[in-house]
């Protein structure tokens, strides 16, 4: 039966793609890709990059990065009717996301437009918050402790509850609303207990503990903040 | 140079593992694996299985299941001990861990004791909770949604509030305290917003609401449970 499948395409290593993301590339008729400016490969069209097949029918949509969320949806209710049709058609359809398609991804909105008319798959991916942790070797979680996930566009007091309450802190998209973020973290001394990884994986990587950066740095777009409260990172 | 390698080999299904962790599992001398019971390969083992290369020492080790962490942290130093005087051999070790060896794993002790005394690397891994997220096509978290983490051998209080400040909570190995647990759901009326999936991408994969279950059912090991406040899962 053809089926439409989310596909996660990982952090950035083209090697972190999963043998079944692979295989489910190399089966596809056509693969939707997003396409944040004209004419340029998206980040998740370029790590997947190796494992497309020539023969593949590639179709790149503009996915407008706007923060209203309506706007968004008109613009997506048109490619997931266009996505619908292919799949009725008989083709089998992918679409790749960076990370994982189920963590804060422009794919959960596809699926919820797509809302049961045709077959849809997700294959998982590994998360930036995943390979941060690999990168640094360091666990996010272990025996009893408690690991919160949130993006630095939640509000504030939220952000402060969630430092105040978990052992772990993963605070996604940091560039966002980070000079606020390191004040929270200041206050607490725990600037040494956070670890800043940009573009986790690829070429471009960097890691630096919080007490190695000034609060009004502009940061990469792929900037991911890990709160460790019972493990002290060295500074430089 | 020799390196340590800890490599996550995902939830269950052998096509999960990423191209990274098959690539470096082709490169080992030699692969230590836990082994739960005597002669039986471990979960992670047989999942790494079709990956082997034929030439690869397996080393067997028995990584004893009991609640006192200093007890385990006994033998797994005879372990660590091992395997750097492997390292310092000049052999490129691994070490097969179910799911991401970040999360809830046995590897993160062992890096601990083996303490800077080689070169480690870890490599992530699809984890049971991001591989349950995809079996269902419903997002772990959207928009400026919390997600937590924790296993259910934490006590009841955090897991209770847990429960009410978060939009989406995953609840780690549950049956360990399955009946409490549901206990809090139900008096939340949120027994439709829980699904709980047992052996995630294995054979035996199963997959229901809590409104579906008995508190008093004995559950598989390998079962997670996946709390969506804004979602209503259908009952059978």
């Amino acid at each position: 039966m053809a089926t439409f499948y989310g596909i996660g395409v990982g952090p950035g290593d083209s090697d972190l793609l999963t043998l079944k993301a692979v295989n489910t590339l190399q089966a596809l008729d056509i693969l939707y890709v997003p396409q944040a400016h004209k004419g340029q490969a998206s980040v998740a069209e370029r790590i997947a990059m190796p494992h497309l097949p020539a023969t593949l029918v590639v179709k790149r949509r503009h996915f407008p990065m706007v923060k209203d969320l309506t706007e968004k949806q008109q613009s997506w209710r048109e490619i997931a009717t266009e996505i619908v049709a292919d799949v009725q058609d008989g083709k089998n359809v992918g679409f790749v996301t960076l990370g994982d398609p189920s963590v804060y991804s422009t794919y959960s909105y596809l699926v919820e437009l797509i809302d049961h008319q045709i077959d849809v798959q997700t294959i998982a991916g590994i998360s930036a918050f995943s390979q941060i942790a690999a990168s640094i070797s360091v666990p996010l979680t272990l025996d009893d402790e408690l690991l919160e996930v949130l993006p630095a566009t939640a509000d504030l007091t939220t952000i402060e509850k969630a430092i105040d309450v978990n052992d772990n802190v993963v605070i996604m998209k940091i560039s966002a609303n980070f000079p606020a973020i390191y004040d929270l973290l200041a206050q607490r001394d725990l600037l040494q207990h956070a670890i800043l990884i940009s573009n986790a994986s690829m070429d471009q990587q960097t890691k630096r503990t919080l007490a190695d950066i000034a609060p009004t740095e502009k940061l990469p777009y792929f900037s991911t903040l890990l709160l460790k409260k019972r493990v002290q990172f060295a500074t430089e």
